[in-house]
C-alpha cells in the first residue's frame, strides 16, 4: 500500500518524505523498498544521506542499487567517497556499468564532462523511423529521460539530431539521414559549466551533446543540471562577493559556517589595522583639526560603496556577456564616466554640506575634493581588478566586495588625510 | 541563398547576424526575409532592436509578422509598447490571436502568467493514443516546442499529462485516459516566477502546467524561459545586494548608469554624514585620545563586512529554501552563535594586536570588547534586517549590502566612542 503511493510520488517528493522521517524510520523505511525506488531517492538526496543509505544497504546491495541511478549522479556519489570504497563498489558492479561510470570520473566537476549523463539513446544514420522507434521502445528505461535522439556515423561521430516529436510526426519508413537536423550544436567535454549553460540559455535546448576532440559523442547535458548549475554558480558568486566563502547554507554548523568566514575577516582586520596605521601616521595632522575624523566614515564608506556596484556589474555581466576587446574598452570608459559623474555631484553636495556644518570654506573643499577623487579611484578599482583577474583565469568574484571595500579604505584615507593635510595651515 | 544559409541557423544564431550587421544594412536585411523568419530573429532580440524592427514593417506588416511569434515574446513585446500602439497592433491581428494575447497581457510580469505561453497542445481524456498523434502532427507548427501533453477533461480542467515519449513507446489503441499520469504537478497563475523557478528545477520537468483558480488550464511555462528567470532573479539579488539599482549591464550608458547608480550613494552619503556626527558627539573623547581613531576603519569595515555575509547567505538562502518557524529559529540561533564565535576569536586577536601597538591594556580592552560588541550586532543585523523584510513580503535583497554596512557603521561607532568615552580617565 505504501509502496502503490510512493509509486505515484515524483522523486522530489520522495525524497522529502525520507527527509522528514524521523531518524530511527528513516533505514527501516529504505529497507523496505525495491532497489529501484531506492535509487530514485538517493538521487534526489543530499550527500550525508546518501552516505547513511549505502552504509546500511552494505557493498553487495547498494552496487545492486546504484545499477539504478543516473551516471551522473552515480558519479557524483562516488566522487564524494573515499577512495577506498569507491573502489569497492567499482569491483561490485558489472563491468559494463563500473566502465561507463569511471569513464565519467576522469572529468573535473564543474566541466561539461563533469555534468553530463553518459546513458543515452543514440541512432545510427542509415536507421529509418521505424528502426529508431524500436530502438526508443527498448532502451526506454535504461535512459536517462531525453528529448533528443543523437545521431551517430559508423565511426560514433555525432552528425545528426532528431527530436521525440520529429520522429511522432515522420513516416514509419523515413530514412533517418533524411529528417535529422545536420548543424548539430554541441560542446566539448572540457568546457566550463558556466560557458555550457550560457549555450543552453542561448539555443532553448532541453539537452546538448557533449563530445570528446573528436568529435565524438561522450554524453549528453540535460537541462536539469543546467539549472543546478545556475543557481549554483550565482551562489557562488554572491558568496565571493560578500567573501562568505563556499557553501554556506541554511544546514552548516555555526562552527563549520565560522571556520568558512574567518579566515576572510581575519584578512580584512589585518587590512583594517593597514587603514589606522595609515591614519597614525597622518596624527599630526588629526591633532589640529579632530573634525577632519567626522568625514572619514562618510569618504571611507562611499569610496567602498561604490567600489561594490562597478564589482557587481562586472561580475554578472562576465557570466552572460562574451568578452572582446570591444567590449572590455566600451566598459571601462563607461565606468570611467560614471565614476566623474557620480564624484562631481557627490563632491559637490558634500562640499557644500561640509562648509554649512563646520563654517571652514577650505574644509569643505578638502573634503569636496577627496571625495571626487576617491569615488573616481573606487569605480575604477571596482571596475579594473575584477577585469583583470579574469583576464588572468581566475574567477573574478574572488574580488570580493568586502575586500574591494577594504582596499578603497586604505585609498579614500590616504587621499584624504594627505590633501588635508596639504591644506593644513588654512583647516588648523 | 541567403534564405537557405539562415533556414538552417539556430534562432539565437540568426539574431546574432542581426546585431552584428552595420546599422544600415539591418533593416533592408529584414526586409528581405520572410514574415516567419522575421519573427524567430524578433523573440530573440533585446527591446529596443525589437522596435526599430516593427517600426520599420509598418502596422500592417508588422501584425501578420506578431501572429507567427510565440504569444510569452509577443505578449513581452507589446508590454514594452505604448497603449495607443499596442492596441493598434491588438486590432490588426486577428480577433482569436488578438484575444490569445490580450489574456497573457493582463498578469504581472513576474508571475506564472506572466512568463507563461497559451498556445500549447492540450487533448481530452477520451481520446486514443492515434488520436492524439494526429493532433500533435495537425498542430505541430502552431505550438511552442513542447514535450508533454495536458490532458483536459469536458470543463477544461487539467486531469493529466502525457509525454511524447509516452506516446511513442505505447500502442496505437491505448485510452489516454490510462495512459495518463494524474498527478499533475501545477503552479497558479499568480505565483511568483521564482517559486515557479524553484518548483521547476525540484521535479526536473521541460514544461509545468499553469492553472487558473478552479483548475482549469490556463498555459504553460517553459523550462528555457525558467532559465531565464534564475539568471534574472541571480543579477538582481546581487544588483540589490551591491546598491546597484535595476538593469545596468554592459550595454547601459554612462548616464543612465549614474542616474540608476546615485540615488543609493545619495542616501548611504548621509548615512555617512549621520556616522560623521556621532562621532561629533565625541569630539571630546577624540581630542584627549588621537590614537582611538586608528582603529576605527578596522572596526566599521569588520562590523560591515561580517554583516555583509550574513546577508548575503540569507538572501540566497530565501532563494532555495522554504521558511517555517523551524527553519527561522535555527538560523537565527546558528548566525547568533556565529557571531559570538567570530567575535570572540577577532575580539581577542585585535585586543592582543592594539595593546602591542599602543602600549595601552586600557585601549586594547576597549577596542578588543568594542569589536567584540559590534561583530554580534553587525551578525545579527545582517540575519534578522532581511527575514524581517520577507516577512512583510519585501524582498529581502533591498537591504542592500551597502545599506547594511552604513548602518553597521552607525552602530559600530557609537559602540566604540561610548565604550571609549566610559573608560576615557584610563584612556588618556
Ligand atoms: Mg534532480
Ligand atoms: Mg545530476
Ligand atoms: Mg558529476
Ligand atoms: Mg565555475
Ligand atoms: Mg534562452
Ligand atoms: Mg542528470
Ligand atoms: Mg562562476
Ligand atoms: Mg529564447
Ligand atoms: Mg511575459
Ligand atoms: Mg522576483
Ligand atoms: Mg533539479
Ligand atoms: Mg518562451
Ligand atoms: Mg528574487
Amino acid at each position: 500500500r505504501l509502496l502503490e503511493v510512493l509509486d505515484e510520488l515524483q522523486p522530489y517528493d520522495r525524497a522529502e518524505i525520507y527527509r522528514s522521517l524521523p531518524g530511527k524510520f528513516r533505514l527501516p523505511f529504505v529497507l523496505l523498498l525495491p532497489l529501484p525506488d531506492v535509487a530514485i531517492i538517493v538521487q534526489e538526496l543530499e550527500h550525508a544521506y546518501q552516505e547513511e543509505i549505502i552504509s546500511v544497504l552494505g557493498l553487495e546491495k547498494a552496487s545492486r542499487m546504484m545499477a539504478y541511478m543516473e551516471n551522473d549522479d552515480l558519479a557524483d556519489l562516488l566522487s564524494g567517497l573515499s577512495m577506498d570504497r569507491t573502489q569497492g563498489f567499482l569491483t561490485s558492479m558489472n563491468q559494463s556499468e563500473s566502465e561507463s561510470v569511471q569513464s565519467l570520473l576522469q572529468y573535473e566537476p564543474d566541466t561539461a564532462g563533469g555534468i553530463m549523463t553518459n546513458r543515452f539513446v543514440w541512432i545510427k544514420d542509415h536507421y529509418d523511423v521505424r528502426e529508431a522507434v524500436d530502438k526508443v521502445k527498448s532502451f526506454a528505461n535504461y535512459a536517462e529521460n531525453i528529448y533528443y535522439l543523437y545521431v551517430l556515423d559508423d565511426d560514433k561521430h555525432l552528425v545528426g539530431v532528431v527530436s521525440y516529436r520529429d520522429l511522432v510526426l515522420a513516416d514509419e519508413r523515413d530514412k533517418i539521414s533524411d529528417i535529422m537536423y545536420r548543424r548539430v550544436i554541441s560542446v566539448p567535454v572540457d568546457m566550463d559549466q558556466e560557458e555550457v549553460a550560457r549555450t543552453m540559455e542561448r539555443y532553448d535546448f532541453i539537452a546538448l551533446p557533449v563530445v570528446d576532440g573528436d568529435n565524438r559523442l561522450a554524453g549528453i547535458v540535460t537541462v536539469d543540471d543546467i539549472l543546478d548549475v545556475v543557481m549554483e554558480e550565482a551562489n557562488e558568486d554572491i558568496g565571493k562577493l560578500s567573501a562568505t566563502g563556499k557553501g554556506i547554507d541554511f544546514q552548516t554548523s555555526a562552527v563549520q559556517a565560522s571556520a568558512k568566514r574567518l579566515p576572510w575577516l581575519v584578512l580584512l582586520l589585518f587590512l583594517g589595522l593597514l587603514s589606522g596605521s595609515i591614519m597614525a601616521g597622518f596624527q599630526h595632522t588629526l591633532e589640529q583639526v579632530v573634525a577632519l575624523t567626522f568625514f572619514m566614515p562618510m569618504i571611507a564608506g562611499m569610496t567602498g560603496n561604490t567600489g561594490t556596484q562597478s564589482l557587481a556589474i562586472v561580475v554578472r555581466g562576465l557570466v552572460t556577456n562574451d568578452i572582446d576587446r570591444k567590449t572590455l574598452l566600451r566598459l571601462i570608459s563607461r565606468e570611467f564616466a560614471v565614476g566623474l559623474i557620480i564624484g562631481v555631484v557627490c563632491g559637490l553636495a558634500v562640499a557644500g554640506i561640509s562648509y554649512l556644518w563646520q563654517g571652514s570654506g577650505y574644509l569643505g573643499f578638502v573634503v569636496g575634493l577627496s571625495l571626487f577623487l576617491t569615488l573616481l579611484i573606487g569605480t575604477m578599482t571596482g571596475t579594473l581588478i575584477p577585469l583583470m583577474l579574469h583576464r588572468f583565469r581566475i574567477d573574478p568574484a574572488v574580488a570580493s566586495g568586502p575586500l574591494i571595500t577594504t582596499l578603497n579604505d586604505l585609498f579614500s584615507l590616504s587621499v584624504y588625510f594627505g590633501l588635508a593635510t596639504m591644506f593644513l595651515s588654512k583647516l588648523s
